[in-house]
Order: structure tokens, then C-alpha cells, then sequence
């Protein structure tokens, strides 16, 4: 069986829980407690050095880390429906949008970042709150122009099915709404996101859905 | 012919001008003077609506963005010699590598962020140098441990051939030098980056020998 090592609202295993389901494939879910720093404990480090969720073991003992890299082998051992188009064209315009939630927005606004500034620079919450909210209005701001002007888009990031950048989007504006990040200005943005949870794979996937949703 | 539009010392567009040479692919660059806030300016972000650099216009008119969707690109267009294992499970290490760098490290320690450290939050150069140094020290420390324990490294990042860990890892050493990071526990890193630095394509790749260098 396949077992995945997540936290139900960790960004980057929602993304895994939502393309195993789209995947059709069945897993076990092994909640490591990001807020009680179970990653941090010697049992998880040593299955994932980096000390950092998901960590995906799978049915043939494939032990796999970083959440792209995760979904990127999915699409390849079970091709359909496929998380990428089929011209590389399309392909590099997917993993962009894909990586500028996950390597432009999401690095900067998770738990152990957010902790080293309320801990070792000592700012207080409103300033924590307006740097989440300022990398999150820099990410869509720029999201919503491709999103809005490229040919590619349609009821999701690239065309009438969801894929890879919308399994990124998607549990990042559910963050920013946790936030409060005002949204209004990113209408495209909203619109595709309505469409992916409309879909049971997504709204399997979300984190109040988890067995450690607390 | 294809044209880059990057910055010397950008690790991002680093990685790109690595890919181009290791698949022995000839480009003009174009520079985008960071520190001067040329991402910013209306004409680039015409060209790329995110503000970041590298962006990369490929012969047949294709606009790319995002270092890591680049080099999947021109791994995809130009197969040999390649920047992934043919396995999956070895491609997903891969890409797992690469992305503990450029989602977990350079993210947190680019020049916006810096900016935004001295500038928004009012913290002094000392704090942005430690700030800077622990996110290396806490990506760097589980890099090692990967690379050291896993049956899959050699004298590269994954076998003995450089690849898409290898294009990520050696900019993300560059910079931490420059930050005067002391890297003296991570000897495998060291090794496998003086491997990649012997090497011609990464060679013509460093941020001095680039023409926009100051």
C-alpha cells in the first residue's frame, strides 16, 4: 500500500493528496504533526532527511520526498489522466505555473518561516500577517496576468482539465484564505479554483477532510 | 536564435546557462540588471509578468519561464546528453534534489527577499546575514545527509554524470560563498560542486565569466 506522510493543512501534501486522487490511487495517510515539530523527530528523519512533509512511500518501496518531484513521478508510472499536457510547449508553461506558487509564494509563507520571524526576529503578528499577505499579492498578482492573458488558460490553469499548477494553486488560495488575503483582484484566479473544487478529487483532498484535521 | 534574459549573479538564470552548455546549445543574453529593478520595468514584464529572471525565448518563438520548467524543457527538446536518469524512481530523486534547493533554500535568499528583510522589516545587516546563513545551514545539512546515505550519488548529485541536482546545487554553493557561509560540514557538497566546476559547461556558466559581470 501506498503511504503518504503528511499534515492535513500543509500546502505541499494537499498537493500530493489531490493527485493521488486524481490518480485514482488508493493510500494510507501517516500524519507527521508540523506544530508539535514531529518532523523535527529522529523516527521521521530518518525516512526524510529534510526534516519536511509529504514524504510518500510507495507500493514498491519507492521512497520519495518534495512534493513536485512526487507528482511528476506519479504522471509517470500512471499516466492517465495526465497531470501534463503532451507538447513540451505546454508542458514548461504548466510546470512554470506551477512552480510560481511552489518556489515563489508557498517557500515564504510556510509554518518554520513564519516561525523564525515571530521567534528570532521578533516582529509581531500584524508584521508577520502583512509579509505573508505581501508575497501572496506579489505570487497572484503575477498569476492572474499569465492566467488571464495566455492562450493556454481555460476552466483550469492550462485547458478544460485540471493539472499540475492547479493542484499548487489550489491549496495555496486555500492558505490565503486562512490568512484572510483579500482575492477580489484575482477573479481568474478564483474562477479556476471553483472549478477544481468542484471535482471530487479536490474536495477529497482538502484539509478539513483529513483523518488529523483538528 | 535562442536569447536569455538573466543576471549574472541570479542562481535561477545561473542554472538555465548551465543546462544551455551542458546541452551544447549557443544563446544570446540578454541582461536584466536586478539591483537596478530592471525585472520591474514595463518592457520586461511584458515579456515575463512575474518580475524574475531567467526568462528564455527558445528559436521557434517558445517564451519559457521558471528555471526548473527551462531546463525540463530543453531536456525534453534535446535529450542528450540528459539532465534526468532514465528511471523513474531515479528521476523523482533527481528532481527531488534539485527542488530542496530551489523551493527550500533559494527562495528564502534571493535579492527581493533580502530587500524586503532590510528594507520593510528594518532588520540590520547582521541579522540579514544569519538570516541568509540558516536557511543554507538547514538545506545544506539535510542535502549532505541525502547525498552521503543514498546509494544513487556518485560523483555527481546522482551517478556520474552532472544533471538537473547538479545545475541547482552549484549556483546555491556560489552564493552561500559569497555570504561568506562556512561550508566545512559538507564535504560531499563540496566534492560533487568541485566535480561540476571542472567541467567546461559549468565552467562558461559562473557569474564572472558572464558579460553583464561588474
Amino acid at each position: 500500500m501506498t503511504t503518504l506522510y503528511g499534515y492535513f493543512r500543509s500546502s505541499a501534501a494537499y498537493r500530493v493528496r489531490i493527485a493521488l486522487n486524481l490518480k485514482g490511487l488508493a493510500y494510507d495517510q501517516a500524519p507527521v504533526n508540523l506544530v508539535k515539530g514531529e518532523q523535527r523527530g529522529e523516527e521521521y528523519l530518518a525516512r526524510n532527511p529534510q526534516g519536511l512533509v509529504p514524504a510518500l512511500v510507495t507500493d514498491d518501496g519507492a521512497r520519495l520526498t518534495q512534493s513536485l518531484a512526487i507528482c511528476e513521478y506519479l504522471d509517470e508510472r500512471y499516466p492517465e489522466p495526465a497531470l501534463l499536457p503532451a507538447d513540451a510547449a505546454g508542458r514548461a508553461r504548466v510546470r512554470a505555473l506551477a512552480q510560481a506558487v511552489a518556489c515563489e509564494i508557498h517557500p515564504l509563507n510556510n509554518l518554520r518561516v513564519l516561525k523564525y520571524l515571530t521567534g528570532e526576529l521578533g516582529v509581531d503578528e500584524a508584521t508577520k500577517m502583512t509579509w505573508y499577505r505581501h508575497w501572496v499579492s506579489e505570487g497572484f498578482a503575477a498569476l492572474e496576468t499569465q492566467l488571464s492573458r495566455e492562450a493556454g488558460s481555460g476552466d483550469f490553469c492550462h485547458g478544460d482539465a485540471p493539472g499540475l499548477a492547479d493542484l499548487c494553486l489550489v491549496p495555496q488560495v486555500f492558505n490565503a484564505e486562512r490568512f484572510a488575503c483579500d482575492l477580489t483582484a484575482y477573479p481568474r484566479i478564483r474562477r479556476i479554483v471553483a472549478n477544481c473544487r468542484a471535482l471530487d478529487a479536490f474536495a477529497r483532498a482538502a484539509p478539513e477532510a483529513q483523518p488529523d484535521a483538528g
